[in-house]
């Protein structure tokens, strides 16, 4: 089988004013969407986070791509690493997304790949991936600190596209009680049994505050975790968790690098988990040698794809590294993935996160995806169980050309509401 | 798609009169055959090294094989496992071969799952394990000391089914020079361009030899390795190690243990290598920890499968461990499977052991598989390229059913020839 055509596709989803360590989410959030089509004609697809600069390494790899098998996704990586100079762990950045580009254009094409695999075969491509362990992926709320309003063109009134749960949530949430009614609010409608707060956002007195409330308001029975996207200081990181000792199931990136992971881990008695000190496979002897981390949040979109969300499954395993899963904005093709991987790794054990709930469009045919009690049930049919929906990809792919951006850049949404702001790597 | 069928053929394989740490080989080697179908009609094939031990435990897993899906292998991986207690690295025990048998078990359902799902969807086993990478696969001259004689029928004169080397070949090898001229008769046949020498057979000063008689026969551009099985204590392996410096490419398990190993790979500049140290997941971090050896030498057969070796294949490059692979005297489905393999890991990066020249016979139709230049082509076809030949097989089982052997026990072998012979496992 050989590749005959590869579309790639920007898009922009309505995103709310989401607040985090490096700022504010724009009105929009980009993905890009990747179609292979084979010669036998069927078509497999990908999400990926996107950009401007993802998308010209999309189209440098084009000549990799076409004709290649899809089969044979060792000699179709390989020629697209010769298109590129090799990405290293500081590549990542300091922000709480990652930026590199070409393990996104990795992901891509191994996710569409499989797609075009299983649909070809008849298999989900959890069965590609070693075969499927559960058929219900549980998902965790994911609350942020917000701003009042929503995003896209709901953010001016108008989006007759928009049919999620945010479109209606439009209120802030910059305070306990503002967390604990988003929270309340987001498990009525999707019946998550884990929380989690993108903290980093206010001091550590407020967001130890916000997660104290979440438990009294839930009690002991739903895991909580918070994430302060290493931006707190070792010694704020042991005082915090201290006091988040009794009331944490994981204590995400509270500081920045293996080391200071390291230290904050001897200190407190919680297990601690990152999508930021140890986000590569070079890094992997580093977390080894430290003990930075107990938990890997792998994401497939920066790990490389699907197929080196195995071998990072298997290096947890081997390691004794718990595994669970780190989400940005997207739409349902990269959660259709996600499910997919989630329910093929045996040892993916802990609620998934996911920005869902926060996106209103889709780009699938069918509409959004359900959570049935705060799980996913694994896609129906062959490959990722999804297909694009043409008027909506041609909708998103409007907004995008429309809303002008070209990569992510929460600093400057930032300062439009607070004049000045800047980024800080370390900030309490 | 469900497994219908499930049978096991116990066969035994002419085995000539080879010598190793534990002993002697006896004149037969046992294997077994394992045979999947599906509903589908299609049937998946399996060889592992066996056992009356193996076997029994082939048919204890029968109950989760029969009706499973052979797409998810997790699924019916772990309806095995739940049936065995988990074997621990203990279980291997002291013998240069490894003495588990439910990874056997694992290795034998994986193989054939997967020879029968490519059968099923057209595509070769390499491409089902990531992507072929290299069409040929370079293995190495796996030389012996040796008693004159042959093994199976040949050991009294007759064999009409044998057709292999081994079956001409019948000189003994128990000094250098009888070395280099097995090393000189299995190059001229096969073409192999690297060299391992089976060493913990007699004192080190006379491998020593033998190892400086290779070199100077085939020069510094013929890699050489020598494995003395674990025989040697810290002190010898380190002498023995400075003045085989020059001349090895690796240095193969010359002592028992990680902590050993470490210290002579301390001592010594030259690669060491292992399938006696670090030969389960759960040694990993140990190997690790003590930095017991640049390369691992997996076998498919001891490690769970095909796709357990992309988990070890993982690791090692994350780790920035070699990999190499282990061999057992065998038959042409589990050399068509370590090809498979082999093609289909990028850092696979040295030339793999076989034992394959010292059989004669062959299950496979079409009889035995044939080395270009020392290298394998991968076989063409679906699945594993192979397939039985019902006449071989009925043979090669009815040399198990008369030869009367339950299990490999070199030591019994040893002392038909030398009275009171036993096993050590530290010997000098």
């Amino acid at each position: 089988m050989r590749i005959t055509d590869l579309v790639i596709t920007p898009i922009a989803l309505g995103d709310p004013p989401l607040l985090n360590a490096a700022g504010l989410h724009a009105p929009y959030a980009l993905r890009t969407i990747v179609e292979l089509t084979a010669d036998n004609g069927v078509t497999g697809i990908a999400e990926v986070p996107g950009s401007v600069g993802v998308n010209t390494c999309l189209e440098r790899a084009r000549e990799a791509v076409i004709g290649a098998d899809p089969f044979n996704w060792n000699a179709l990586r390989a020629a697209i690493a010769r298109r590129f100079p090799a990405e290293t762990p500081a590549d990542r950045g300091d922000k709480p997304w990652d930026s590199r580009q070409v393990v996104q254009v990795y992901s891509a094409i191994d996710v569409a790949c499989l797609d075009l695999i299983g649909k070809s075969v008849d298999q989900p491509v959890a069965n590609l991936l070693g075969g499927i362990v559960r058929d219900r992926v549980p998902f965790a709320a994911y609350l942020f600190y917000k701003h009042k309003g929503a995003g896209g063109e709901l953010a001016f009134g108008t989006d007759p596209a928009a049919t999620g749960w945010a479109a209606a949530r439009q209120e802030a949430a910059l305070d306990p009680d503002g967390i604990v009614a988003q929270a309340r609010a987001m498990i009525a409608e999707f019946g998550f049994r884990s929380i989690k707060l993108k903290g980093g956002v206010f001091e550590p007195a407020a967001e130890l505050a916000a997660m104290r409330a979440l438990r009294d308001a839930f009690g002991p029975d739903v895991p909580l975790r918070l994430d302060p996207n290493a931006l707190w200081k070792v010694e704020t990181a042991i005082a915090a968790g201290r006091e988040l000792e009794p009331i944490l199931e994981y204590y995400e990136d509270p500081v920045r690098g293996q080391a200071a992971m390291a230290a904050v881990r001897q200190a407190v008695k919680l297990p601690l988990a990152t999508n930021m000190c140890t986000t590569s496979f070079a890094e992997i002897p580093g977390s080894v040698r430290h003990g930075s981390e107990d938990i890997i949040l792998g994401d497939h979109h920066y790990w490389g794809g699907l197929r080196a969300s195995l071998d990072l499954a298997a290096v947890c395993r081997t390691f004794g590294r718990g595994l669970s899963m780190h989400s940005n904005s997207h739409a349902g093709i990269s959660l259709a993935a996600m499910t997919h991987l989630a329910a093929a790794v045996p040892n993916l054990s802990y609620a998934v996160d996911t920005h869902y709930p926060w996106q209103n469009e889709e780009v699938v045919k069918g509409g959004r995806l359900r959570f049935e009690d705060g799980s996913l049930p694994l896609p129906k049919g062959p490959g990722l169980g999804v297909e694009i929906d043409r008027a909506a990809l041609a909708r998103l792919h409007e907004n995008f050309t429309r809303c002008g951006l070209t990569e992510r850049n929460d600093e400057i949404e930032m300062q439009k509401v607070s004049p000045g702001w800047k980024f800080m790597a370390t900030r309490w």
